[in-house]
């Protein structure tokens, strides 16, 4: 049995990475394709390293027949996202890349993106896409919110060590960086080659990064008061790739534990041996998410890092997976290629 | 019904690419792996980014029993490999990704690589193993040799335009740009990220290359008379790809039209409309070869562009398709991975 | 004594490359920075690289007492810097670095860049600025054209073989990668770092590329007759650097030998020994020119490969040479830096 | 008046990026160019981007005449190091860049580097050569030590801070990036470019770091107590730069204004304007640091992000600075040049 997908806002990195799994899946169907500014091309016009699949040409999305798709993703920028979603059919199944139901507070929203939000009944019923944590809600949502990939890095490790109370809750430090791809296919004079590669910078230093939203509200809700963590993303000169170095106060016997415990049955999280720490070179191009837990000479601080590929665990990826369990089938569908190293 | 495979040679990076290509293979099983300066040590502490397979420890070739596998990888450095396989079991079926096969004349073999051949019989029993023009031999093949990968990419190009008699034989120019991935995993000063990246050069100008004793070989005996290229690779700053610029003198026409109907029912190889040229980003991590046509602004010269992934269709990719034709399974299993952009 | 310089078009890579050469000169003083998109911005604003200089910020060109100025490098882009140009008082020396006063004949400058020429009697007045090529004409000049930079790389390998009658001017073909800062800094989707880096293709295949316009007008008037050669660039993902690979007709020592006999008493221009070739990490950030000549296996076929920076002594490096001819001052000040490695 | 200048290490990255810049100084003379395993070769050999500087060919450290000789740098690996200085004559003032002569306390050499150190007498008489902090004591020195580039980038930012009492001495975290240069030209499946460019990852985590005998030993004086800080250095894929990003406790406009205060004097720090982070291409090739301030949204909290490059400010420019300094010549001597961006 087949299931009917479509993708708004096939053009951008994340639905070209959508495609891409979807390549090889056993029982998803791209039948539309949208992108309101590229529609009536081809998409191998738009993405020439797709051009050997037999693909709908894009549309744009107000063409699509809804009647005839189970799941739609939805890989807009977030305000015109929650635009397009709210005039959605509500009998198709939806999942979201964009930030737009991220945060379940319309304050909130309002805080991180500058912006009302203009569909907060959806808002309230989107399920935050963490499938290692949301994983029942989100086999029975309709609407499905995507995780920012630099908050699901950190979550990745810094969640089990919260419901475990293992760790200071107010000397939380996220050093983090980004590959460029995170960034999106936007034309931004930093995201030029000439001025990106061979070398690194941080940026939005201080808590200033819209991540920081999802950090405030899952680790405030896991530990049942206001939990504020420091966060300093930085952006590296690579197109793939999430390296989160977590600095903690626990101990690390106990830290390691937690996140094997967390992680036991997760087919996509591979926690190794203590004192080895992961490599963004080891995931890329992959679902998998690798992390490694030291003990620092400081008697009582870890130090935690977790890799991942932000265009895949930490977006498309993440949304397969989560429409894998929306539509019922194995969860890993489309999802076990191997890393491409080198 | 599954297929056992042994893989010898299992910690270079084309044995890595066999393995991630075979990691969602739907019949073959990997029973052994051997490297035998790394026998002990898990596959994981080899080659990090594939550690979430399960997968046999490497070993050293001698212990693998060759009566439980039906097809064997042979992914060794040239020399060493004919030594390796002369010893092997005559009922294992081989595919050898050295250099040690390609060459049917022992004399052509020790002009190009230095050394008398060591295993003339098989070298005459081996098949050539560019899969689109060997089709049938290598089904019935139990020792097919893989090609050079700039090897490929030229004869790609170039194959059907002399098969076709529809270029000048004594006026061909292969310029070529291959990736770093291409040289293994060797300790070389000109491979460190020190010296490679941020520029390029050339190597092995002049007509040097080992891989013109393919050409010559395949391009005579195509043409029925000496065929002698003029080749300059050169060395690029990135992990995976090759690039091949061809010079030739005919119609361009005629030419896109002898390429489009070589390939009209090749699963992996793309004809692009006239005038466009492909991209090595937009192959990577894939079996796909793009190809594209066009007329110079002097008369009778065309300028032919093929872009493949050195590692995949240039080597385990191509390996893995001869190995499905040799094993009767569909061609392309465990081969349709949309490349990895970005 | 020291000598008042002006830059028009601070704000590009090339305006960049020109300031990070003053920096160390003895005699020059920048006086004056013009960009008119940027006026009011101080030039660490808009180049972070050079914030320790003490520099007026940016202006309008208009804004220029070039009373006070000796010589005025305009870093514009094609069209635009003829318009400014013509409105420049005829008491300023000019170093041009666009496209716009390479070509004599109106008539090539409109088939090559698709518009009528508008400042035709300049054009006519103007030095084609190889410097090597036409010094004493570069010495007296008051208007000079810088020259493109593949264009610079090509005639490097190619005029002392066609001058000294030593090749065939029917069968020229020149290969080329250059680095991505060559596009400048403009916005566009295929200079973004996840587009371009990882992977290389070709563009402007066939004969299309306008440098070929320059080639054309040299190469003639060299040879007294008509000379087209074919020209194929590619796009590397490096940012500074060109790479020439050309395939001559004739014989090796002999090319070795004019390349030596014309370069003998250059200062940047450094000939290899027979055989070797260079590589552009060995020339970046530099003005230098490293050349090699090597003997094809084909009897009567020669390859020589050049590398420099396309920056440096591919524009702006060149442009000072020459404003040091012009103004009278050590031909080398200010460009005896040595390559940036590793 | 000029002074003579040795190299011993000519053939590592340090000794390189010390010939680059002296090809520009106004007044020291290398003399002689030392590395045993290369004695006999051409610099030009070792280092094709050096090949037009007219230098001596390679020596043995033990055929340099230092009668001859003001100043010898010495750019070995450490161990080495001490072996060869001890036995330089006395009267030669010594830049020693490698690890043996930083820390003052032999138990503290032993323990970071493993055995014991066979010069006590010499490791006692070496200045620590962090040009802005010793510049009296380096100006007098007969020996100076260069620091280690990752120390001395957390020294830039922590320093100031801890001298004026501004931030809480047990809560200070470095993380930092560094270029691979850093790990010199040394042959390590690690440091290939199939294996580094592409991604990043942590190294020597948990406080193993040898560069923190540096910060225990200067910041524990400064403060007057034991200082430990904690350290987690990544490896970037870029050759050159390091960008530590500091996290520490106290107000972010006393931190600001302390630096600001330190480095008023200073011709190559550049303090930003608050809220401003640096980035390592703006310094790329140079020998000045870049320093900024952001508060965090958690009062009390300040991030300090400081970018410099490690081969030049951070190795080679420094000790070319140090040697100014102890031959009595401008301190800025040969280290003016822009850096060099795209």
């Amino acid at each position: 049995m087949s299931h009917s997908i479509a993708i708004i806002g096939a053009s951008g990195y994340t639905g070209a990475e959508l495609i891409r799994l979807l390549a090889t899946h056993p029982s998803f169907e791209i039948k539309a394709l949208a992108a309101n500014s590229k529609a009536g091309q081809s998409l191998g016009a738009v993405f020439p390293h797709l051009r050997h699949l037999d693909l709908p040409d894009l549309v744009t999305w107000e063409e699509i027949d809804f009647d005839a798709i189970d799941l739609c993703f939805c890989a807009l920028p977030h305000k015109t996202s929650q635009e397009v979603i709210s005039k959605l059919p509500k009998t198709v199944k939806i999942v979201d890349l964009s930030a737009d139901f991220r945060l379940r507070d319309p304050e909130d929203y309002r805080k991180w993106y500058g912006n009302a939000h203009g569909a907060t009944e959806m808002q309230e019923e989107a399920v935050y896409g963490l499938t290692e944590f949301y994983r029942e809600a989100i086999a029975e949502a309709r609407l499905v919110a995507g995780t920012g990939c630099n908050a699901a890095t950190g979550q990745y490790i810094l969640r089990p060590l919260i419901e475990r109370d293992l760790i200071d809750l107010d000397e939380i430090i996220l050093d983090l960086q980004c590959g460029v791809s995170g960034a999106g296919r936007s034309l931004k004079e930093n995201l030029l080659h000439a001025e990106l590669s061979e070398g690194t910078n941080a940026y939005a230093v201080g808590g200033t990064h819209r991540h920081l939203g999802e950090f405030d509200q899952e680790f405030s809700a896991l530990a049942g008061r206001p939990v504020e963590i420091q966060f300093t993303p930085h952006l590296g000169p690579f197109n793939r790739g999430i390296l989160a170095t977590a600095y903690v106060r626990g101990e690390a016997e106990a830290v390691l534990e937690a996140l094997q415990q967390a992680y036991a049955e997760e087919p996509f999280v591979v926690v190794l041996p203590m004192g080895e720490t992961p490599s963004t070179h080891h995931v890329r191009g992959s679902n998998f998410v690798h992390i490694g837990v030291v003990a620092d000479r400081r008697p009582g601080r870890v130090i935690v890092v977790a890799a991942l590929d932000n265009l895949c665990k930490g977006s498309s990826g993440q949304a397969l997976q989560n429409a894998n369990l929306m539509l019922g089938v194995d969860e890993t569908a489309g999802l076990m290629l191997a890393p491409c190293f080198p």
